[in-house]
């Protein structure tokens, strides 16, 4: 059979910065769309997407992240006006100070609370992580 | 900037068969690798994960499948072995007799505990569905 066509595969990252409780990493983008976004990229062929995420992390903010959950697929075929991309979110943790890199032109710290306006669905990412940071804390406290 | 080569996209899903509890549903495959392995399949351009994964289990089982959770994002480079693909695999329940079709040669009901030789990494899928099961049981009896 031969090989189909599928989305394009990326990875994203939410890091939340343990240097600075409460705060999570974005970057503003060097290339189209311009604009804050999560840390993030495509995936190479060969290449495992927890690998893929930790790889643009490094990349785009210099920091060693430890992923420690998958946050959800993002497939809408409208997330990316220039075309259908699929991305793999993950929660991860660093120490240390952001710094951009790469397809990033800065990278800094930010209250997920109140980010500034973000480019694709990064906004729907972020307010899903904090519904995720909300149940993560629960069940610590119900353990 | 040029688009970039990722991996191609899949879905599987692992349909729990509300009419038969316990069992899940199996499919043989028509096409290489042959054997017995979840329904799923290629993620079409513009297509959502979701529904994605819905039209794969009604093509090759004839079920209409309620998804309720997101399993995982398996991508190990090595998981087919006729090149890299990501499969995105959800948890769905479904009422009705699975029936193959399309890329199915046949479809049945299985108990998860005791399924016959998987192919790609289908069994690791179906080992951690069972601690997703396990997990989901102790949290509905802690509410």
């Amino acid at each position: 059979m031969p090989r189909p066509e599928t989305p394009l595969l990326t990875v994203d990252v939410v890091i939340e910065l343990l240097d600075r409780t409460g705060e999570i990493v974005l970057i503003e983008r060097r290339h189209e769309p311009v604009g804050f976004a999560l840390p993030g990229g495509f995936v190479d062929v060969g290449e495992a997407v927890e690998r893929a995420a930790v790889r643009e992390a490094k990349e785009e903010t210099g920091l060693d992240v430890t992923l420690i959950d998958l946050l959800g697929v993002y497939s809408d075929p409208a997330r990316d006006a220039l075309g259908h991309t699929v991305s793999v979110v993950f929660v991860g943790r660093a120490h240390g100070v952001p710094e951009g890199g790469d397809d990033a032109k800065r990278a800094g710290g930010c209250r997920p609370e109140s980010p500034p306006t973000l480019v694709f669905d990064h906004a729907r990412i972020i307010s899903d992580y904090l519904t995720w940071r909300r149940r993560e804390a629960n069940s610590l406290r119900g353990c």
